[in-house]
Parts: C-alpha cells; structure tokens; sequence
C-alpha cells in the first residue's frame, strides 16, 4: 500500500536545468570527465536497486526490530541480503576516495542517491551512513597505512563504521565524557568507558565494524579541548588486513525507540579496547567535526527522503478514496463521490508536502553543489566561498531538512485521515522514523546555536553575506513577467534577513542570551529564504524549459511553478511571524526563574 | 520517570479567579448551589484516584495494548480493575442527569475531570469518553423508559456505550454508509452492516456495550439526509434491565495503531441485530451531532490533557539534566555543567509548551461555560447567545486543542534529545498518544470545513460578530499599564480577524472554494484570537492576584503574567503569516491539475 519511486525527473531537473551540473563539473579537474549520461545512468540504476531491495523491507524491518541476544545484534530478515547486494553494486563507496577503490563520485550525485536511501529505508540507510562518514574521516585523517588497510574495506561495505560520542551523563556537552584512552607500548591505546545511543555499533551485517570513539588521554585539558579521537576496531586487524582476536568491547543492549527499529541503536562497553590514535592528541572533537558535518547533511536528507516517500504514498491513497463532492460540484458524477484532492484543504496539505520536498531537494543539491566546490575547485576564492557558505548552511541543512521532513510526514498522514494511524497504510512510520532526525547527530535547537553563535556572531555575518551576495547576484538581470513574484519574494525575503540579522549581532554584543533565544527562529528564517531562492531557481529554469523544450515537458515544468508559487503565496508568509518573534528578543524567555518552570 | 500532578492550581484559577465560577453558577438554577469549596474537592479527590489508579497504567497499557482472541477483546492489564473504581467512586456519571441517578455537574467542572483522565492515560480515558457521550445523546432523544433503563447503568460503568459511524468506504461523507435497518414487527429493527474504527466496540470492563449505529432505512432518501440512528446492545436488555440473549454482533478484530494502544479500536460486523431507533426515521445525522460535539470538545481536552503530562514530565526531566554552560556563564559551579533550563532555547520550547497549556485550559473552560449557559441558564439571550458561541467554537476547540496538544508533545519532546526518542521515559508514547486527536471525531480539516462553512459562511459572520463583541465587551475599561501589551495584543487581533473575515465571507460568494482553501488557516488564526482573549482575561486575573493577595501567591501570578507574555509576544504573530495565507485565496491551490499531484 506504501509505494515509492525516485523521483528522477525531478533529480535530473535539479542537477541538470536547475544546477547546470555538467558545466560546474567541467570546471573542476576531479570531476571534469563527469557528464550527465553517466550520472542520469547511475540514477536509474539506483533508483531500481533501492525500490527492489531495500523498500520491501521498510515495514517488516520496522514490525521485527533488532534482535538482541548474549551481546550480539541480528538485523531484520533481509537487511543483511540486501546490504551485501548493494554491496556488490559497488553502491557503498560512490562517493568514496579513488585511490582507495572509492569511486570519487560528487557529493551532487551521492545526496540524490541518499535521498532514495532514506526514503526507501530509513533504518537501512543509517548503516551506510555512518560507514560513508567514518569512512570520510579517515581519509582526511588517518595515516596513509590505516587508508590502505581500512578504506578500501569499509567502501566495499565489508567493515562498517560508527561514531561513538555520546555517554549517558552527557550528549550535546561533550566536554563531561568519563571514557579514558591510556597509552600502552607500541603506540596504541586502552580504551575504558560506556558509549550510548550507537548507530550500528554492533549488528551481523559486516565482517569487522570500525568504532571512531571520543576518549580523554591522561594529561588531557579540562573539557571540549581534552578530547581525543580513537579508531578502535570490533576484530583487531593484522598488517594484511586479515582480522585478528576480538577487541575488548561489546554491545550491552539495544534501545527501544519510537521509530528507525531496523537500525540497533547500541549500548557499547569498551573495557581497555586496543585503539589507534587519529589526528592530534586533545584535537578528537575538531577532527570528529569531518564525519559529523557529513552526517548532519545526511541525516538532512532523511527527512528529505522521509518527506517523499510520504507524499508519494499519501497520493496513492488519494487516488483511490473517494470522499464528499467538490466545492463547485461532481467532478466524478459517476462515481458515488469524488477522489478527496478535489477539496481545497487536502491540496493545500499535498501542496506543502510537495513543496518542502521539492525546495528541500534544490538545497541539498545547492550545499552538496558548495561541498564539492569546497572539495575540488582549483581556485582559491571560489574554494573559500564555497566554504564559507557549507560551514554557513550545514546546520540550516541539517535542522531545516529535517524539521520540515517531520512536519511533511505528519501533514501526509493527516491526508489519509483515520488509515493513516493505522500500521498497514504504513503512513505512521514514516512519522516515527523521521521524528529522530530533529534529535540525532546535534539536535535541531544544537544546530540553531551553531548557526547563530559560530557561524553568524562570531565572524559578525560575514558568511550571510556571501549567501546574500550569491543570492543578490542569482537574481540580477532581466526578469520575465511571468517570474515576478519568484523574485520579488526573494529579494524582499533575503532584505528582510539581513535586517533581523543586523538588528541580532547588534542585540548579541551586550546580552549573550539573545543568541540562544533567536537560535531556533533565525535558522528557521535562514531555511525559508534559502528555499525563496532554491524556487526562484526553479521557476527560472522551468520558465526556460516551458520555453525551450516545448510541449513535451510542459505538465513537469506547468506543476513546478505551480508548487512554486504555493510555496511564495502560503507557506512563505511565516517569515513575517519568524522576523517578529527573533526582535521580541531574549527578556520574555529569561522573565521566569528557574524553579517557577518545575511543576509545583 | 513520566511524572503527572494535576494541575489543581490552575484549574483553581482559571475557574474561580478567572470566570468568576460561583458567580456564573449562581445565576442558574440548576447549578446555583454549587459552591467552590465542593467543586475544589471533586477536584482534589479526581487528582488523587487519577494519579493512583490510571496514570501507573499509562505505559504498560501502551506496552501490552488489547488482545483480540475469537471475538473477544482484553483490555490491557489493571484496566478493568481501575475501571471498577472509579466506577465505585461515581465519576462515569459526573456530568450526568440527576433525574437518572447522574450527578449533574457543570461542563466547566467536568471538562477539568476529563482533563486529568486524558493526562493520565489517554486510552483509558476514552472508554468513559465515549459512554458519557452515548449517555447525553440518550438524555437528549431517547423515550424516558430507555433513559430509566439504560441511563443509571451507563453512568455507573455497568454499561458502556459507543458511536459507530465509519465503515470502510466512508468516514467523511456519512452519506455513503451501506449498514442497513429493516423495521420488524413490534417497532425494533435488524441492522446489518460492518462498522471500523469503532473505540470500545468490544472489551471486557462493561457487562453491556451500548452501541449507537448509523444505518439506513429501507425508504431513506440519498445521501446524509437519510441516515438513522439505532440503539444496539451487545445483549438484548430485557424490561426489567436484565440481560437477555446476546445480539447478532460482534468484533472482528482490532486495528494496530501508532498510539492509544490500550484503547479497543474494533471492526464491528452487526448481521441482523436488533435495535430500536433513538430520534427520528432520517434524521440520525442531527440526532448523532449530540455525541459528536460532545466527543469534539472531549477530544480537544485529549489534546490539552497530554500536552500537560508531556511538559510536566519534559521538566521533570530537564530538572535533572546538566549540560554546558548558562550564557553569562555557570549558574550552578559546582556542579559539571548548569541545568538545561539555563539555556534560552530550552526555556522557548518549554514556554512554548506552558503557554499553548494553559491557554488551553482557559479556552476549554470558556467553552464549557457557554455549554452549561446554553443548557442551564434561565435567560432566552443569554441562552442564545451562549449556543451561538458553542456551535462556532467546537471546531476551534477540536481542531486547534488537538494541533496545539500535539505540538505541544512534541516539543516536550524535543526537551529531553535522545532519550525522548526512547520508550523508557514516556515522551514518545504522549506525542504518538496526541497525534490520533487531529483525525478522529472528524479530522481537524474537517473541524475547519464546518468553522468556515456552516459556522462562519452560512450565517454571514453572525456567530463571529457575537464572539466579537463578548472579546471587545470584556477588554473595555481602564487598562493598567502592566496588561497594556495584552489589551493591545487582543484588540488588534480582533480586528485582524475581523477584517479577513469580511474579506473571506466577501469572496466566497462567487468562489465557493475560497471557503475551503481558507479552512484549516481561519481556524488556526480564530483559535489564536481566542487565545489572546483568554491570555487577556489571564493575565488580568493575576495581576488582580497580585494586588489582592499579596506575597502569598505571588510566585504563581508572576509565572502567569511571563508565560502569557511570552505568548503575546513570541507566539502570537503567526497570526500575521496566516492572515495573508488566508488572504493569498484559493487560486495558488486550484492551479494544479488533479493528475498532476500523482506521481509519475
């Protein structure tokens, strides 16, 4: 009853006619023999992949769980068939380091096949999420040996790898974790301490499984600063890379959780684990900072992708119920009624869905767009825009995506009516499953003050206003009648930004609480006037493609500037609120004491 | 972990000190010998059973949910019992008919009673939920041998009644519903149809079920207006209120639910069951709307109830939990790190969450005062005025209890990161809870249709002009300067209202979709108007407190007024974004063709 397509054209859209993705690869000697043939090819064959093997078991991962037993993890039926498939497809390493069997795939690619992973699967997809992201670590920061021997094997989905940060006393502060690394003889280290909430910290899907864990070295500075990053293997590995005896960790159980039942979310004891050092002694946290930015973008896309695999099956719902009479009369007469999207408050709910996936979609490809140029542009001030704008937008990447992947699981749940709550229509999941991408890797409220402290107040919006440069640029020139309003909106929406954003770092400089209390509003803000411009690129190119191509895509490009336009009409009115709620300031929020919140 | 005191304070408040309770009940017969004291002891002792006997089987009710077996359903463990006493203590017929050995409560009692049940167990609550509907519809238009019959046993949990509506094809549009009444000799009928998602439609805490059935009649004309309503017991009653033989019905099985898995949710086949008919032959659809407005304020008090568990228990959990730093550095250094409520962030979700509570609970017993007016009081005016209040506000206190409670359990969620994602603390089980009271009942799209339609359009503003003048009514006078931000708050709020409202009513008389695509927006904006007004009245009546009763209570009033502040002005300009929502019209949503929402 659920159904799920990628939505390539729509992919395709983006990359090719929104993007020019062809033309930004040519530029860059990395990416430069890369043409859309290929891209469109890889796509399919995702697409196809993905649909047969992992959305089958979206629903029966989610009815079964994880198994738990005697310290050792058993995935849902099928999860570890389905792994080892995409495995041999070569899919685990798309986006991975050539030289080490990756296959050096632009991060404009691997976010639309992450989408379909996520949408197809959320549980599933968080395996290869994390490995790509540990994987991406070590690569940045491990010696060339500890490449040679782990990359190649974890891009080959035979080791996968996982984050371990969080202890039961402390998350978002990492500063207070208790696990102790001790130097031993020969350059490695003991590992002592208890790790919660681990992503894929042990499971049957993979031969070794690769733990990058935060721990303090003895003589290590008092808090954030004190904090070393370790590689600390399930199997010790031997100089061929053959495995070796069983490291001192295991997995104490397994969390029971409100969604994302397929993936085991893992206790994990380490009891003087043998580990290797990555990075600089006291640096694990900048040096966790490569994996985890790569994991906020990802887990971004699972709401994206949550969001599309929810409209997409709320649509089928609708296009089968049939329900009352539309406003103006039967447009159905012989039927006993008419199918419910003929009803003004059921578009409107479709409408939002749709245009939270399809500006989300634009974004990510826009920040993956930013990563590569950060990556691989030969020149030294695009690469340093390019930076400033990922360092900029991967908290609004991570929170926005997410916060509206939720809202848009709910509002297609609420299309179904009653079958939407009931387990077969498959609707709740998606809203149990998406509901934990506002909390994992830095919750949402953690992303905000990472926006408005470190990448706002700090360099006192220098990195808004390359994005108000960019944006400003993207809507210069001549401006058909037919995209007025896309670009009104745009312009009215970024001035009204930088107005809020002036009157805040004004604000910050004598009372620091101000920060905190605009944090989330202000990153909601940003979002929708990033997404004011991700439609006013959409609107232009399919203006273009209306023009260019003709009849023949004309229903495509119609319906997206139709969506377009509900975006700007009745969803984009929020930032008027979002703008008034950030100038009423900190002093409503701090009025209160302390003890006047606990209940008496 | 999950922690729930009812909140006597505020209750107390808003009753006495807000609405002036005694007063109000003075002025009516029927409740004129009401005083505060015995209302404050229902009160207390409806806390006390609450919080012993039904909130410890809270989680374990989710855990286990019902077990189906041959047509019989268990209700989770320690459900029956408790059931048994509250029973004993009398509270399933709190706000029933005396002339039946019902107690005869004020709504404004009863809506705090209900509160509390939801707060403690959401599932339970629904089974007396729907009993005391059942019973009111049967205090309304059944013959007084039925009301002798059935009435003391539904109010004394011996037998608990049911409202069977849905059927696979139709929920919506009632009109289509095949169930079948086919009169036979001696004026009962057999009903033969199958009926979902039917709450309680079989368990084992009752010795009779008393199920209200939509059926059609063998004349019945086409559509809603040929729709009747027949009395069903699970056994036949014989005339001296003893059990007969069972009836040709039975459960076919229990839904699987996201949430309110200790409620039954059951197919209902009836193959010729008898059954008497309660109203007039085709007028079931009006003689049902008894129970339903009913069940729509009791939902929307399901909203606000779990919204109140859910903040209680974030606090509970925030009070513990220590994690970096206050913004003007530490507040508690000697400790690791600060409470989290230092943080500005943390405090807005948790004002966000108080605020839409408390509002709430104001609101809810504003609405029950207009019911026990519109039942009770002695004046014709008053009386009308009062139902005209009801049948516009229902949908409000519906739809938007419902949207807000679920926000509001969401973001207390949100609270506690990781481990609100977990089962072990609760939060998670409240927002899944929360979540089914936007569909059912009528979904709150459906809420909205009725608002604009029969509510707002049908009348031409005349049930919104009387909501305008009791707002301005009670805002006139001297104003001191410490509530000057909420008297301006809710003046210029009402004007707004008003002011789209003659722009909505005007366009909709050539473009009957304006209606539905203004819908679930004018609701959203009349339930934050409503809420100002309350916010107004609050705020008024603590700032009388604080003059009053000096030092004693001040802590409590000073809350109110810095949560109705953060209200005014960190909440309520939403209301601007959906005012031009509102005013975008209906176009952006009618644009797109029907096929061009499926996807490809």
């Amino acid at each position: 009853m659920a159904s799920y397509q990628a939505p390539l054209r729509d992919m395709r859209f983006i990359l090719d006619e929104v993007f020019q993705a062809s033309q930004e690869w040519s530029t860059m000697p990395a990416t430069q023999e890369l043409g859309m043939d290929l891209v469109e090819a890889i796509l399919e064959e995702g697409a196809r992949v993905v649909q047969a093997e992992l959305f089958p078991l979206n629903q029966s991962g989610d009815a079964e769980g994880c198994h738990f037993d005697k310290g050792e993890v058993t995935t849902p039926k099928g999860f570890k068939s389905a792994f080892e498939t995409l495995a041999q497809g070569g899919w685990w390493g798309l986006g991975g380091n050539p030289e080490y069997d990756g296959q050096g795939m632009p991060k404009m690619l691997t976010v639309a096949f992450e989408e379909m992973l996520y949408a197809a699967n959320a549980s599933f997809a968080l395996y290869p999420a994390l490995n790509t992201g540990a994987a991406l670590l070590l690569d940045h920061h491990a010696s060339d040996a500890i490449k040679r021997l782990y990359l190649p094997r974890m891009y080959a989905g035979e080791w996968l790898g996982t984050m371990c940060l969080t202890e039961p006393h402390c998350g978002t502060d990492l500063g207070l974790i208790k696990t102790r690394a001790v130097p031993e003889e020969g350059g490695t280290y003991r590992i002592t301490g208890n790790k919660i909430w681990i992503t894929g910290g042990e499971h049957d899907m993979a031969d070794n499984i690769v733990h990058l864990v935060l721990a303090k070295l003895p003589d290590a500075p008092q808090g954030s600063r004190g904090i070393s990053l370790f590689l600390v293997p399930k199997f010790l590995v031997n100089a061929d890379g053959s495995l070796g005896e069983r490291n001192a960790l295991g997995c104490g159980g397994l969390e029971h959780k409100m969604g994302i039942k397929g993936s085991a979310t893992c206790v994990m004891n380490f009891d003087g684990a043998q580990g290797v050092l990555i990075g600089e002694p006291h640096q694990g946290l900048a040096t966790m900072f490569t994996m985890m930015n790569y994991e906020r973008l990802s887990i971004g896309i699972q709401g994206l992708g949550l969001g599309e695999v929810a409209y997409q099956s709320a649509m089928d719902f609708a296009r089968e119920r049939l329900q009352s009479r539309a406003p103006r009369g039967a447009v159905a007469p012989d039927k006993p009624a008419d199918p419910i999207l003929v009803h003004p408050d059921v578009r409107r709910m479709a409408l939002n869905v749709r245009a939270w996936n399809e500006g989300g979609r634009a974004f990510a490809a826009f920040v993956a767009s930013q990563l590569d140029r950060a990556k691989y542009h030969p020149d030294g001030e695009a690469h340093a825009a390019a930076d400033d704008l990922v360092a900029l937008l991967t908290p609004v990447a991570k929170a926005f995506l997410t916060d509206r992947g939720f809202d848009a699981t709910v509002e297609a749940q609420q299309i179904y009516g009653g079958s939407g709550y009931c387990v077969e229509w498959g609707a709740e999941q998606y809203v149990r499953d998406a509901r934990i991408a506002m909390v994992y890797e830095g919750t949402n409220g953690i992303q905000a003050m990472d926006l408005v402290g470190r990448k706002l107040f700090r360099n006192q919006g220098a990195y808004l206003a390359r994005f108000g440069a960019a944006m400003r640029a993207d809507m210069a020139g001549e401006v058909p009648d037919e995209l007025d309003a896309f670009h009104q909106a745009g312009r009215r929406e970024l001035t009204r930004l930088e107005e809020v954003t002036a009157g805040l770092l004004d604000r910050a400089v004598d009372h620091p609480e101000e920060l905190g209390a605009a944090a989330a509003d202000y990153l909601d803000l940003l979002g929708h006037v990033a997404y004011a411009w991700m439609w006013w690129k959409m609107a232009r190119a399919a203006h273009q493609g209306l023009a260019v191509q003709g009849p023949a895509g004309a229903d495509f490009y119609r319906a997206k500037l139709a969506v377009g336009r509900h975006f700007i009409e009745r969803m984009l009115p929020r930032t008027e609120a979002l703008a008034r709620q950030i100038q009423a300031g900190a002093e409503p929020l701090m009025a209160l004491e302390e003890e006047a919140f606990y209940p008496q």
